[in-house]
């Protein structure tokens, strides 16, 4: 495609002369981008009616259209994301590690850019001064390919930031935007092999399967969570009565929300009716096993796929277990690999199971809503990986980074 | 394909149990599995007989047959092999971060095992009980798929290590060898995402590109290597002589070898000669650029191909340049990101050089021979990594973990 091929190649240049740009340069360039947008959002906000307008009248769900929507505040919003982002420290030219050799060499590994970065994301706008702003930051060029849905605010979005960014120092080639929106764009992109060094998608389940079905640049998934609470025998009911439903009901629409609700044989007829009946007043959904149904009959009976299903949305499957060890196993069997909290007062319990729990983030007495780059203080956040390689769990500026290895010597050979 | 499943069914319940297995277990077996390797040597050099007697059959070159071939000696290197393991130290555990949040979150980012690791590699058996012995170290159960000429060796070897191994508390399933040595059965492993955390191709740039192409498990490219050394106009000359002749001649089938000398044109006249004349006098092919050949009339042109080309034996290009940028543009162009070398006395030039060359391994004034898990310190090695994601180049133990957030709470919601 040959959008892409030239798209990649200013890219893979600028991204030669982002690695050793300075930090200052980077940050000067991040705070006019910021100002640049908030001076123009007049101009992107006319162009966001265009994507606003086009989405009602191809009948786009109402909670989309709110996604899709900018105005002042939205704006002034995601200029101060960027600010933020520019009063971050650079991570690169860090070193990770340094050892001198019996030889004498000297071997340092240092943090550098991974060079061109794809982003294949949906139609939430903020994501591209966003995910531009991080790459920036990082030292990476990056290709941007939105959604159709957005495609006016993004043009708009990134003709501001290029404008004044280049402006202000950056490489010509250093922020790109596809402007195909087909399908097949997205798949040339994840097999951009020759321009691209990684590509990493932020949407939902259908663009993560054909990421990993599709791409041959390396990849990190991102953002799948069907998350779990266990509330064991031991728990303090009060706590995990207040860290289910602020797991369940806080953002239900996000992927660090709560979808299952686990709780021991023991406790269960004390604790679920209270709990199911402050969810369903919550408006929450309820499906469940036959032991739940037992003590709260308006639950449906839970199905084998609801076990997988990240609802996104209020409802959720409960589950009476029998021990410490079958919450794990069941965990472990359906789970995404995004967040998993026990709520226990044993000792024994909650280290079987952060050792056992096969996740990015373990939690104990804590709701899983904390799986998130601010919470954890990086202070930026690109998405959370639920893969193993690369990078695990939210992913800040430090995951949007490689290393090499600089090697200093007086003339060794073997 | 069915071996795949059942094996990657019975792989990834091992990687729970040796997930949370102890050191002093893995070590145990670790041990257990060298003794048997010796003690059965007379049973292993027997299987091996039968691929010798194969592939002198199907015309393997004499090469590929020493490659091939198991003595007692070799079998004892490789039992050593395994207590060298034995004795680095756990990652699976160790702290990479903590941290406290202001709302009293503990957040710790703990080592832990990949999962399950599928290794794709050709034809030295040694590799078998090398990284299945690094895999068990790591906590990580591991599909082997190895090439069909060290089949019955490769059998044998697994064989081994599976009773001892087993006998001494690996939990079974934790070591598995594909029978399947069919091109589709390669395939299949690259794309077993239901059981596979990571695959590793282990060999020439066919199996690379097949890994790159079909792969739908994340993988880490491993091993091409087209390394060059740039001698500049300030270098010591005769440093610069030993470091390529160690870097192209030591041993010149590996992927840290040189297959590329770059000359600036001030010191072209005088170094090139008497370096070349050296080279020849070993057996060294020379192509090179016009200014080379200038010089060095004996030498045929290199075509554009040579530029790209990891020779892999007794050849090199040689080009002769204007400058430290045009040195590091041309390298940014053709390398293959593994090793590359300046030899200079200039401050200025070095810091360029560590700078902008885009490599897992960049050198001043030493050889390129030194990429390597051992010669770096790790105690161990499962291939050089030449993508920039997860790891970049010589992978030990650490390379082959994860990591995992665990988050100590006290109740906190958001």
């Amino acid at each position: 495609m040959r959008e892409l091929n030239e798209k990649g190649k200013l890219a893979k240049a600028a991204a030669r002369k982002l690695a050793v740009l300075s930090t200052s340069v980077k940050d000067k360039a991040l705070l006019s981008m910021a100002d640049a947008l908030e001076n123009s959002a007049e101009y992107i906000i006319g162009e966001n009616k265009k994507d606003i307008e086009a989405g009602r009248e191809s009948g786009l769900r109402e909670g989309l259209i709110d996604r899709l929507m900018l105005n002042a505040d939205r704006i002034s919003g995601i200029a101060e994301g960027l600010r933020q982002i520019a009063a971050l420290p650079d991570p690169i030219g860090e070193a990770v590690s340094r050892v001198k050799r019996p030889n004498g060499l000297k071997i340092t590994k240092v943090r550098v850019p991974l060079g061109v970065i794809g982003i294949i994301y949906e139609a939430r706008p903020n994501v591209t001064a966003d995910a531009a702003g991080l790459c920036v930051k990082s030292g990476n060029a990056v290709i941007l390919r939105g959604g159709k849905e957005a495609f006016s605010s993004n043009m708009a979005i990134v003709k501001v930031m290029q404008e004044a960014g280049y402006a202000a120092g950056l490489p010509e080639g250093s922020i790109n935007l596809v402007e195909n929106t087909t399908r097949e764009s997205s798949t040339a992109l994840m097999r951009l092999n020759e321009y691209l060094d990684v590509i990493i998608p932020r949407g939902g389940a259908g663009l993560i399967k054909a990421v990993v079905e599709n791409a041959t640049v390396p990849a990190i998934e991102t953002g799948t969570g069907n998350c779990h609470v266990y509330v064991d025998e031991s728990a303090d009911l009060d706590m995990a009565k207040n860290i289910v439903i602020n797991a369940k009901t806080q953002r239900p629409s996000v992927c660090n929300a709560e979808e299952k609700l686990l709780v021991h044989e023991k406790i269960a007829a004390e604790f679920l009716p209270s709990m199911l009946k402050e969810l369903s007043e919550r408006g929450v959904e309820i499906v469940g096993d036959e032991r739940c149904r037992a003590l709260w009959s308006e639950a449906e009976a839970a199905t084998e796929d609801d076990w997988y299903t990240e609802y996104l949305e209020l409802k959720i499957g409960v589950k009476v277990v029998g021990s410490v060890d079958e919450a794990i196993a069941h965990i472990n069997k359906y789970n995404s690999g995004h967040s998993e909290a026990i709520v226990t007062s044993s000792y024994q319990n909650a280290q079987k199971f952060l050792d056992e729990v096969d996740a990015a983030a373990v939690y104990v007495n804590a709701s899983t809503r904390f799986t998130d780059g601010f919470e954890f203080g990086f202070g930026a956040e690109i998405g959370i990986s639920t893969q193993k390689t690369h990078a695990r769990g939210p992913m800040g500026l430090r995951e949007l980074t490689s290393t090499k290895y600089i090697i200093e010597g007086s003339g060794q050979i073997r």
